[in-house]
């Protein structure tokens, strides 16, 4: 391992079978053994809590640790996640476990940090419905709200006679013949990421009352159901686990392309890469990145040749502070037999090692500081969960409209933070705040105070409509931010995402599509775009107007990618912000700390114009999957297309 | 509301945990404040029972009382319509309530009405699995058969060893291996509407004991698993309610046009218009009206300009007395936040509010007595039921092939009562039955009877097959019909919809689909139309022969707009009906006492040539979703699209 | 009946319920009768055991004999299969009502054998989770391993800290968060497989008690989870349902040709009839063959003329001895109204029966011995459900790639046994083995002894890569074929079947599906095809080596047809076996006894060139879905397409 450029291991994650074969029979010895050889061979080790997989003499003995389905089905034994993180007896064994093992390795030097758990909430584990989490849900309502009245009054319990006497009285959202109430809905997703919360904290406290060490967790990508910005917050290092090609594959909607089935899709990673990084505002891990093919995805084309290489400098140029790829070595049983590792089963190299070996020798070389964005993506669980909730359109999806404003961003050559609402936006020239959906007036006042103190903000469609109780605003949307952006929608309309839409601006049309508002501007708002057809045909659709030192952009469609760059590129220049010209669908540039890391996703050949002595790492010439890193600032770097 | 041009209100469909907090806390003062409120301004009052939303506290105490999926599943509290019909708990905690509310109200002037519960069996809850209606389901075989041998008997229980030996050991047809009995399925549905019936009949006995008030209620359209015909019979008035732009994206197979999106389909309203009218051979209401977008179907553009006077105007024309919208307000909280009232969230008039006074307006001067319709269109669910069982082929929905037969008569500007076949038929000039799949003697004498008396008869594909029990027949089909229609089907054949039929007329080829049957004539019978390819090839298709002072034609396929075309104008012309030529798709005309209503549910502008003096509202020029009312007959009118 | 031609008549197969309409209560006069007047008309009769169908007084009294689904609701009465096998108190039933009916017709001269039970798994049924299976299947492990440590460590349990500390602790796969290990997966299958096959027995061995009978069990065509060849171990006679027009519709990827539509797939139908004669190696019964239109296909048109006369000969041509019909007459009751008999419900003929009787008259004259076949496809379903737990691409079926290799095989007129891999291959000259996914040393040594003396082997895509415990082998693939291929797979990939995937052969490209394979020969192994595109260009596709007396060729891709054709024509010229040159798709020979049967599943015309009096059966002219049996082999019939 030292040898392919290893610098962390990471051993554990679902190992309690191994560790206590039965009922407090605990046995290290194996786990010792590993851990001294890679100290011997200068390898810093990442422990995990292992409690992803209570084994099954403890399933047997506690059936009533394992999770329900909304029907009452029990997710049983047999695979991994099993367990319900409210269950009382299973943070008991939980606490038992983890303690014993931060015990054990309290003292050992080459043990510098910890993973709590694996990948809390994948299979759809996040949200429970056992009687555990009923009884939980309750105590947690009787927190968040005065008595119950006051749940009533801020749910909207009149609305089909949907009033609770007490907080017991409220269940787990189960089978119903209509649809769930938003807001009993919202809060309950809300308790669910809650509740992992506190089960990661028990893990947090423990491992950090025995040693000094870092505490993270390897959160999945575009993931919906666990709130990543709450759980951080507990966690001294965010990592997360990155799998490009099947990622492109199984959590987008458009089909992906061959060169996207070899390499992933650039934008589609980076946006979990700046997330993560955003934030706790500091460098992230990737504690799984792709070695090769995997096991999950419904298609398993090889990667392109270099594609493992290119993900690492890619996610360094994100703000990574390390790779780790998982797994080492192809594992002969079990369900991921299918998922490669760096080493073949046989334990001859694999294709990842070589790739993984390479990167990690041109990256010694690098040494760059936490990367420095001027504009902000905000991003909020809440938003996901509550148009999640009712979409009012098959395709409005939160994260794919969200990802549509990241991926124009991208396309200018920009860092982009991706950060909660009520993150603090002193730093950032220009704020993009798509799908703002749940807002109050303390976050219009945040917003606000950003514009007028000259900061460039562009809300999308959907923004104000509701409380954060999941009620609608009675005044019209954007209701606390109809001040700030200095209109009302008068109307909204959702479509099927093959019917074509389209705005009018200055003469010329572009697309839009699923979503459209009718916009009623106040006098002193711009009218930017109009819609071109139907009963709203002449309505303005997209607006801006100055406010303080700033300025606020009102985007009432899901806007086609020609109209978004139009009014980013308009936004970036207004916040001051240097950007490049629209870059190809694939390549992107990501300035970190002065260099900017030039990744290309295609298997097409580009050429840098960049100085000779600017190129640090790779050549001027960017083959299929290739990567460069160079000391050029992105708005200088041209790049062009050759036949390749 | 008055201003609007307003006369009936209707209120407190899901009221009861506002009315009742709490057990026994009856609190009628908010309502009565409403209902006082409506009165001093002149408005009637329609109330509903609250009984589709039982409250927490009722699930809590007896949790009995909720529905059960066929797997067992109970349908949890947090929606609406989670009580079993056949709990004997909830009919007693609803006889209760509702004798409170119907004595509370006993004296008020301004209350004139009342509506049972809301939308029975909305959200697929007709049938219900639980072990209540396992009992109430012994007991209505026990009722309907003379013992359990003449059970077995009628269902054919000797197949696959299905035999049962008392009424006690059938139950609901819950999860099975392979298809269950279709005799039983069919008797489970059977019962199931007749539960709603007996649910309904305790409401209307109990408000009929304090008042001489007319009860209603407000049926779902194009709903299969309820029995319209028969809950009616409790009822005073028929009510629906009636979403077109709704309708035409969830219930109807074919994809809708952007015209239908925006202002639905006309025959598909129409066909329930005519259902509710002719079932109980009166006027009926719209009791929900769409008032502008709502919140449940796929997508929700924003109904074409026009679209909801128009839909006023064509509920009319179809026979309604009244048209009520749903909702007055946009509501803040719960699951229909997006659905669309008059008024905005905020209290000012949303875009349905001026149609919705304009065609008030506009229909006060209008005093037209009941439709008098000269064809019958032959509509019975046990026939749906049936064939929704053993539909053999995917594609063959027994609602979409009446709506067919619906839609060429409707294009040829007739008004159609659309009746059990068991109804008199003295008065119609034309029968048609599609699908009439169960027929035993009696009801093949009738349709004798009309024919041998100068009635015209069509008779659709899959006529005859099966007896009320739904066994096949020992004789082919159309079994009793044989005689009537003058032929046995020899062969039939079911195609994917793909797969293109056809039949030949005179030389002239006709589309078919679907559905195919070689048919045997008797020497009396003419072929009208043999089919063109396959091993069916020259056999018979469709028939026709005169019978007493009448005809019969047999359509042996599912056939083509044209071909359907073709066999309606004849069956017209023979029955001597005045009608129009060929109207063009989404142009419909509605003839009631004297006025014809032409309306337009297309964004075409049409010309109508008719009298100046014969407009009674609109215009010669009928434009977007535009409507006119005139005092010619429609087959005087002509009517010509001109380029808009 | 005996006019029809017919010979044997099967009876009895859902009888139950009228033999013991009441506990003990048996009645065998009605069939009594029945056989006896079979029997005065000189016919044999099959009796079946009424087991498929308990009696729901037998349910009511034992409900725990039904069957579980995996989240445990039960599969209720009202259909058929709804028993478990592993129930103790239902097997005790079994051998109650099996023994009665026995005894009942030990002495009947006119019973020459019986059927146990009906279509053994038909809807999902060979694999049950109730509390018996779970009892059962824990003694089937504790029976199949040494301990609970030689479980856990075949399986490789270690893997997700899945270990068991006993055989009482594993249970059924019931539903969990992520995929199940997928060696306890295949043990499940195997071990439910097993249960048919006990339960079976216990019905063969009670038979066999009272007289010298025949015992036979109706398989079901292309099914996957009852394993055949081990169910036939204890039978003297196979049998199966052959539902042409119902199977090409359901249990085949493609989407039918119209031609398909009426008369079927010939090489989905045959290799069925293969699989049959080849597992027992002796002569099959066609049990049930379809009539006309049946009702459980998508869609049922009318089969072409002459498709039933057509399956009769071309089962014959296969190696049937005997084809029965289901069923005789249409039946009024139940779930299978809409399948046609050879007689109408009212008695008349019906479409088949002219044909059936035909056949029978043609096929008096042939008496013909047991197929001879010189070709090998070895199948195995222990490799079908191993690729089914990890089929690693979603269009990666087993059984339609094993279809593809059968199909260019039939296409070159050679008869194929389609045997499990430890079948005795001494009399065959070639193997043909795709998919062999489970390989240990045993069955390595097995083929390589057929090779070293002089067998053509062709292996396909992702053999040897498994033990039979459904670990990866710790060498890379073909694993222990590694040797007698003489190459290992550097790297599998699998891709959307819609993405186009190519090999070259000398210089020639040929198309490839789903899966490709980077194939490392061994110097003395000969490349014969290249990958054409990606990361894996140029690198071997297909390789031939020769070894002893015989041949190896490797195919590393999922093949198109023209490549699989250019492989299998080699395969057959290296094995000297005579063969046709490439028939037109839907035209078939088969040579049994000196005799070929050419069948024509298409609606066009053909001419055969083949001497005037080589005739036996049908004319030179081939008329649409018309058969020829001529005395030439196949290799010396021609075969001309007339524009018919
Ligand atoms: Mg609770
Ligand atoms: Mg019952
Ligand atoms: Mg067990
Ligand atoms: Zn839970
Ligand atoms: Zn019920
Ligand atoms: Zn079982």
């Amino acid at each position: 391992m030292a040898e392919a450029g290893i610098e962390y291991v990471r051993l554990a994650e679902f190992s309690w079978g191994v560790i206590e074969p039965t009922l407090g029979g605990l046995d290290f010895s194996w786990l010792d053994e590993a851990v001294d050889i890679l100290a011997d061979h200068g390898l810093n080790v990442v422990l995990c809590t292992p409690t992803a997989t209570p084994p099954k003499w403890l399933v047997d003995e506690h059936p009533e640790i394992l999770q329900a389905d909304p029907d009452g089905t029990p997710r049983h034994f047999g695979s991994r996640r099993h367990y319900c993180f409210n269950s009382p007896r299973y943070r008991e064994e939980t606490r038992r476990i983890v303690s014993e093992m931060a015990a054990h390795y309290a003292d050992h030097p080459a043990v510098v940090g910890w993973q709590t758990d694996n990948e809390f909430g994948c299979h759809g584990t996040v949200r429970c419905y056992c009687e555990d989490c009923s009884a939980a849900f309750s105590e947690w309502l009787a927190a968040k709200y005065d008595d119950v009245g006051d749940l009533n009054e801020q749910w909207g319990t009149t609305f089909w006679s949907q009033q609770y006497a007490s907080f017991e009285a409220v269940d787990p959202p189960r089978p119903t013949p209509a649809d769930h109430h938003p807001s009993r809905l919202l809060d309950y997703y809300r308790f669910a990421t809650d509740s992992v919360i506190e089960y990661n904290r028990i893990h947090a406290d423990l491992i950090r009352e025995h040693g000094d060490w870092f505490v993270t967790h390897n959160f999945m990508g575009d993931f919906e159901t666990l709130d990543m910005h709450k759980v951080s917050n507990d966690l001294d290092l965010v990592s997360w686990d990155s799998y490009p090609t099947g990622f492109v594959q199984d959590r987008r909607a458009a089909d992906p392309s061959m060169d996207e089935l070899r390499a992933g899709d650039p934008d589609q990673v980076g946006l979990n890469h700046d997330l993560c990084r955003a934030t706790n505002d500091a460098p992230f891990w990737v504690m799984e990145q792709q070695p090769g093919d995997v096991n999950w995805p419904p298609s398993c084309p090889q990667p392109g040749d270099g594609a493992m290489r290119l993900w690492a400098h890619h996610a360094v140029g994100h703000g990574a502070d390390a790779v780790l790829y998982f797994r080492w070595r192809r594992c002969l049983e079990g369900q991921e037999q299918y998922h490669a590792g760096l080493m073949k089963q046989d334990g001859s190299p694999d294709r990842g090692y070589n790739e993984a070996k390479a990167a990690a020798e041109e990256l010694t070389t690098v040494d760059v500081d936490h990367v420095d964005a001027s504009v902000a993506l905000l991003h909020d669980y809440d938003n996901w969960w509550a148009i999640g909730v009712q979409p009012h359109a098959p395709e409005f999806d939160y994260w794919e409209h969200l990802r549509c404003y990241y991926r124009v961003l991208r396309a200018r050559g920009v860092q982009v933070d991706v950060v909660h609402p009520d993150a603090p936006l002193d730093d950032y020239e220009a704020v993009v705040a798509p799908g703002l959906h749940l807002v109050d007036t303390e976050l219009a006042d945040h917003l606000t105070q950003f514009v007028e103190q000259g900061g460039q903000l562009l809300v999308g469609a959907r923004s104000g409509v509701k409380t954060p109780a999941n009620q609608l605003h009675e005044t019209l949307a954007p209701g606390p931010l109809a001040d700030l952006t200095g209109l009302v929608v008068d109307q909204h309309e959702s479509y099927p995402e093959d019917v074509p839409l389209a705005v009018e601006v200055d003469g010329d049309e572009y697309a839009a599509t699923i979503w459209a508002e009718w916009l009623d501007p106040d006098p002193q708002t711009t009218v930017v775009a109009t819609h071109t057809s139907g009963p709203g045909a002449g309505r303005p659709a997209v607006t801006r107007r100055n406010r303080g030192d700033g300025s606020v952009t009102y985007c009432g469609v899901w806007p086609g990618s020609e109209l978004l760059d139009e009014l980013v590129a308009e936004l970036l220049s207004r916040g001051g912000i240097k950007h490049t010209s629209r870059l190809p669908d694939g390549v992107r540039f990501n300035e970190r700390d002065g260099l900017t890391w030039v990744t290309n996703f295609t298997s097409r050949q580009f050429e840098l114009d960049v100085p000779m002595g600017a190129v640090v790492s790779g050549g001027q010439t960017l083959g299929a999957f290739d990567v460069a890193v160079v000391s050029t600032a992105p708005h200088l770097i041209s790049i062009s297309n050759e036949a390749s």
